[in-house]
């Protein structure tokens, strides 16, 4: 029975990113997901070349790999992104060398909501005879974007079940049928022998029904997110002087709006929030340990000060237009009263 | 909240396991701990020797870790084990070098239920100086036999939550204070940076209270498991001519028990007893893909015969005296059909 359930699970996910089942192996989320393909690729196919290109705004779980392969001798060019996180399809097709195995390139920017054109990027990748693996960073765009894993012909592809409201310690990589890994788990052999392990029967199950919602009537609750959006940057900007956007509304996700509020701190913008029951963040929640200004936020050239007061507001299909009209209302009164504080 | 949650159960883990909730980490699973343990220690304590023991009967995510070190320069030494599943304590003594940096040998065997003697082990391991570390599979173990980590002197010991009823997907590793590895997961920092992604939190808290159930009345429950085991063997050895146990039922974990048909062949047996609604597992239930002959089974001597023909029961807490009565009943009327069936 579990066996069937994770078989049903595995073909309900297939047919919503338009794969094959066996292409879809599972794991216990978004970071292991992205370090098995980046090592993964880099271990088995160091005899081809030592080369790894990425962006300076991805995930720390694609940063800090790259990092690491750095020191076992891998030479790693980070693409320089604009102030909204996008990165030049030019600077991509000049960086690839003959020796460039893998290229590594979110979908959604975790912080910024900035989405790169993955067709485009693929088209320049795979123009050549011996063309480099192309992974994406699928985790913040599953369920939100239209992901068709035939159509942007790329090689892996990372997500992550709780991001799209399935449940935490799940998660998946696409491995196009061909493309080989050296696997970081060894053991009993499950998942072809690519990820050893007791499969999460029930993260797995609960992964797949999630997506499956997801999926249903996707562009509708994509619409109504994105009206969401505008009307929180509209209340906003209004409301509030001197404050900047961080996202593109109009190509960047629905579901993520970065804002800077330069002078204030965001931590303390934060708990401010919090105690009015609205639950934001600064920088990415990922890295929520880390007291270090955002590398997304230097990335895209704010200075200090604006990093540090910079939010990010996540949207979902559970958000309604009360909760924006409310947040405006809040951040306004909260900015007033902490500008006053600081006798501005 | 969650933070709080995983705070919560981190800290029920420590105090059912004696340690400080800052030397537990969570995982996925068995395997990664294993992996993590392993793989961890060998890259970064390998400047003080590359020499690591274990035993011929350890699960599929310590061999398999093994066998890759080997190809990265490693030398493994492979205890061997009596008829029971049992390792010596001297074979142990002598292969201890000033190369040894690591001797990873499991609690409980998962095929035989054979117990290792922890504490003797870790006195022989420790009375060096510079003495290798110690890492304990407990994925076994947990939840059924006492085990107390401040008396058992071991630095690393693996543990899985689905074992001991709680979730599929979540694990843990405990590493003693000081001691150091090298990450399997880069991202986040999350578990301070030894495993880095969003934690499974449902999995951790359920994991906790899983063993919390567990260890209430531990030993009345250990009692009753071992009685219905001796009750399963007694039927089995009064009713079935030629059958042979591989479990110790004195000294043995009381929720194992390894029989041997020889001349049935076991995937038969177990098809007829599943058709019974009895679930049972030749071999390793991890390895079910594998059509090879255990690994475990061979070390302890069986012969081809007896190996394919071997059982293994799993009982619980929620195993009764009337599903004994059943199995043995059932046990007994299939072997009966099968052999005759097969001209005996």
């Amino acid at each position: 029975d579990a066996e069937k359930a994770v078989a049903q699970g595995r073909g309900i996910l297939a047919k919503n990113l338009n794969c094959k089942p066996k292409e879809l192996i599972f794991t216990s989320g978004g970071t292991e997901s992205n370090n098995l393909a980046i090592k993964g690729i880099a271990e088995f196919y160091q005899n081809r070349g030592k080369h790894i290109i990425t962006t300076k705004i991805e995930h720390p779980s694609v940063l800090e790999v790259c990092q690491e392969l750095e020191q076992e001798g891998f030479a790693i060019t980070y693409l320089e992104v604009d102030h909204l996180g996008n990165i030049s399809l030019e600077e991509l097709q000049e960086a690839i060398t003959p020796e460039t195995i893998l290229v590594t390139i979110m979908m959604v920017n975790n912080e910024l909501g900035a989405v790169q054109p993955i067709k485009d990027l693929a088209a320049i990748i795979k123009k050549q005879g011996k063309a480099p693996f192309f992974h994406v960073d699928g985790v913040q765009a599953m369920g939100m974007l239209p992901i068709d894993l035939q159509e942007l012909s790329i090689d892996l592809f990372s997500f992550s079940g709780h991001k799209f409201h399935g449940p935490k310690g799940v998660g998946g990589l696409f491995i196009k049928e061909g493309v080989q890994l050296v696997p970081l788990l060894d053991g009993g052999g499950q998942e072809k022998g690519i990820r050893s392990g007791t499969e999460n029967v029930p993260g797995i199950v609960g992964m797949a029904k999630a997506l499956a919602i997801a999926g249903e009537a996707r562009e509708d609750k994509a619409a109504k997110i994105r009206a969401l959006q505008q009307l929180l940057w509209n209340g906003i900007s209004t409301e509030v002087a001197d404050c900047k956007l961080n996202s593109d509304l109009v190509i960047g996700a629905p579901h993520i709006i970065s804002i800077s509020f330069p002078g204030i701190k965001g931590e303390v913008l934060l708990h401010y929030l919090e105690s009015e029951g609205i639950y934001v963040s600064t920088g990415s929640a990922c890295g929520s340990r880390s007291r270090n200004i955002s590398h997304v936020l230097q990335a895209i050239g704010l200075n200090d000060k604006e990093a540090d007061g910079t939010i990010r507001f996540s949207l979902s299909v559970e958000t309604e237009e009360a909760d924006i009209l409310y947040t405006v209302d809040k951040i306004t009164a909260g900015i007033k009263e902490l500008r006053l504080l600081m006798g501005r």
